[in-house]
C-alpha cells in the first residue's frame, strides 16, 4: 500500500482527539481551532503556478517542516495519490477543505498522527496551518499554533508586509492571516427558539457563523462554528480575546436555556432526547441528517445526566464516523446512499449497544 | 361506591380474557366475536319506549338471566347510574356500543367477569348477546353463545316469527339477528401495499371492513374487523363457514405478505419494527394514533421473533387500555389531551420496561 494511503488507514485506526478528550465546557464546545495562512516570500501564490512549481514548492515546504522538528508523529499525504474516496475523509475529519478533495498536482498536506495540528500545503496559500483543540480554549490553541509557526518561519521565508502583515492569496485574510473559531453545540438554543437571535447578534458584532459541515448547514446537529471574519487591524491576541468574550457569552445562553427547558418544559425536553434514543438504538435504516439531528438531543441528554456509561465524546466521534466516506472506509467497498443508510443504522446501533437510559 | 362502579372497577382490575388468552392463529387473528340481537314477545322496541317502560323491560331480563343461570361470575351494570367515564371504560372494552355512553334511563349490560359474554339491554334491541373469544375459533363461539341463547330464551319470549326468524328493531338485522366477526391484524398487507385489494375484495363477497374503533378507523393500528352482512337467507353455521372461509384466506394472505417482507426487504421490515419499539420504548409524550400503529409494528415483530420476553397480549391489552377512558381511570383523574399524551407514554414504558430487543 502507497504511504499516503497507508496513512489514511493510520488515521481511521485512531481516536480524533479534538473530539475524544475532554476540554473546558466540553457540554457545550465542541472544539477550538485556529488556522494561519502562510506564503513563501518571492514564490508566486499557487492559484498562478504550474504543476512543477507547486511539486517543488511542496517539496522544500516538507523539508523544512522535518527540519523544524515541530511535529511528534507526523503523517504525509500527498493528495493526488489519493483515492477520491480518501480525501474526502480526510475533509470529513477536517484534515483539508473542500477544494482539495478534487485532484491537485502538489497539493499535500502533514499532519500530527492525534489530528490536533496539521499543515495544508499548496491550497488556496503556499501554507494553510490549523491547530485543534476539545472545548472552549482558543488562548491555548493559539499558544500552540503560535509556537508551531515560530519553528516553521525559522525554516522558512514568509511573506510579510511591515505595514499590511502575512501578504495571503485573498485579500480578506491579509494581516494576521488568521481564522479562529470554535464549534458549539446549541441544542438548548435552538429548541427554545433563541437561536435566530443569537446568530443575529453575532453576525452583528462582525463574526461569522457557520454549521458543522460549512455555510448553509447550520440546521444540521445544531452545530455553530462561530470565526473572526477580520483579519486586519487587531492582533492575534485581540482576535482571540474579543471572539472568547462572545463564545462565553453564548455559552452562558445555551446553559440558561437548557435549564429553563429542564424546569419548564421537562416533559418536552425529555421527549425530545427519548426519542432520538430510540431511533438511535433501533432504527436499520437512517439518513445522515436524522442521525446528525438524533445525536445531537442525544448529546444534550447525556450532558443532563439522562444516560449512564456514555459520555458525550462517544457522540462526538460519531458526528464524524457516520459521515458517507468514513462508513465506505469501514464497510471496505463503496455503498450508494440507501446502503450507506442500512450501514451507517448498523454503526449507530453497535457503537451505542452499551449505553443505558436512566429510568 | 355504588354496585355498577364498583363492578367498572373491578372489571379494570382484570385482564380482558379475549385479548390476554391465547387462541389459534392468534398471530393473525386478535378475537373473533358474534352478537345476537333478540327482542321480548308483545313488548314495544326500545325505540318507542317511555322510561319507566325500559326499567321494567331491564329488570325482567335481569332475574331471567339470574334465574337462566348461563353466567359464571355475572357483574350487572346499571348505565344511568355510571359516571359517564366509567361508560367510556366499558365502550372502550367493547362492553357497550357507542350509543349506550349518552345518558339513557333502563340500558344496562351483564356480563361474565373474564369478559367473554355478555348482554346489552335495551339497547337498539331488547337483548343483545355478545360472546368473544382470542384468535380465530368462530365455530367456537357460535357454539357458546348458540347454547347460551337457548338457556335464555328458556326463561325469556322472544319475538320470532317463522317465516322471517328473529324479529328485531332494524330491519337489516331480520332472520338470524347475528353479526359474526373477527379481528385481523394485518400489518404485512398493510405494508406490502395489497390492504385495499383484499378490503375491496372482500366487500365484493357482502362482507363488512372496519377498523378497531369503527367505521373509518382502519389506518389505526393495521387492525381490521371483518363481519358479515346479511343475517337474511343464511342459518347461523352458513354465515360462520362462509366468514370463515374468507378469514382463512385473509390469513394466508397476511402470512405470504410476511414472509415476502422479511425475504425480500428485510432492512425496511427491521427499520419499521425497531423505530417503533424505539419509540415506545422511550418516548415521554405520544399520541393515541401514533401508539396504535407502533404497536401494530411491534405486535408483527414479536410474532417475527425480533423480540424476547413479550407476548403479542401485552401488546394486545395495550391496544385497549392506552384509550382515554382507560387512561383517566388509571390516573385517578380527569386528563386533558395533552396530559393523556404524557401518561399513556408512562404508561407503555411501563407496561413495555421489560422487554428486550433480541441483537
Amino acid at each position: 500500500m502507497p504511504e499516503s494511503e497507508n496513512n489514511v488507514e493510520m488515521l481511521l485506526s485512531n481516536k480524533v482527539s479534538w473530539l475524544s478528550d475532554s476540554g473546558p465546557e466540553d457540554d457545550i464546545a465542541i472544539s477550538s481551532r485556529i488556522r494561519l495562512a502562510r506564503n513563501l516570500e518571492g514564490i508566486p501564490f499557487t492559484i498562478s503556478a504550474d504543476p512543477e512549481r507547486l511539486a517543488n514548492t511542496m517539496s522544500a515546504i516538507q523539508v523544512a517542516i522535518r527540519k523544524a522538528g515541530c511535529f511528534n508523529l507526523p503523517l504525509d499525504f500527498n493528495l493526488i495519490k489519493l483515492k477520491e474516496l480518501d480525501r474526502k475523509v480526510l475533509l470529513e475529519r477536517r484534515l483539508i477543505s473542500r477544494e482539495f478533495v478534487a485532484e491537485r498536482y502538489g497539493a499535500g498536506i502533514v499532519v500530527n498522527r492525534d489530528e490536533d495540528i496539521g499543515i495544508m500545503i499548496n491550497e488556496e496559500d503556499h501554507i494553510r496551518i490549523q491547530a485543534l483543540k476539545p472545548g472552549f480554549q482558543l488562548r491555548e490553541v493559539w499558544e500552540a499554533i503560535n509556537a508551531f509557526d515560530d519553528n516553521l518561519g525559522k525554516e522558512l521565508p514568509y511573506a510579510f508586509d511591515n505595514d499590511l502583515g502575512y501578504l495571503t492569496s485573498c485579500p480578506t485574510n491579509v494581516g494576521t492571516g488568521m481564522r479562529a473559531s470554535v464549534m458549539l453545540h446549541l441544542p438548548g438554543l435552538v429548541l427554545s427558539g433563541q437561536i435566530y437571535a443569537v446568530t443575529q447578534g453575532v453576525s452583528k458584532l462582525g463574526l461569522a457563523v457557520r454549521g458543522f459541515f460549512g455555510e448553509g448547514t447550520e440546521n444540521l446537529g445544531n452545530l455553530y462554528q462561530i470565526s473572526n471574519q477580520s483579519t486586519l487591524g487587531e492582533s492575534e491576541e485581540q482576535i482571540v480575546d474579543r471572539l472568547s468574550t462572545v463564545i462565553r457569552q453564548i455559552i452562558g445562553h445555551e446553559k440558561n436555556a437548557r435549564q429553563a427547558l429542564l424546569e419548564k418544559k421537562q416533559e418536552f425536553l425529555l421527549n425530545h432526547v427519548g426519542r432520538a434514543y430510540g431511533i438511535l438504538r433501533h432504527a436499520y435504516i437512517i439518513s445522515s441528517e436524522e442521525t446528525l439531528n438524533s445525536l445531537s438531543a442525544l448529546r444534550m441528554g447525556v450532558d443532563m445526566g439522562m444516560f449512564s456509561s456514555v459520555d458525550i465524546h462517544t457522540v462526538n466521534e460519531l458526528f464524524v464516523i457516520i459521515q458517507p466516506a468514513h462508513l465506505q472506509k469501514y464497510a471496505k467497498k463503496e455503498l450508494v446512499s440507501e446502503e450507506r443508510d442500512v450501514f451507517r443504522a448498523a454503526l449507530v446501533r453497535e457503537k451505542l449497544r452499551t449505553i443505558d437510559k436512566n429510568a
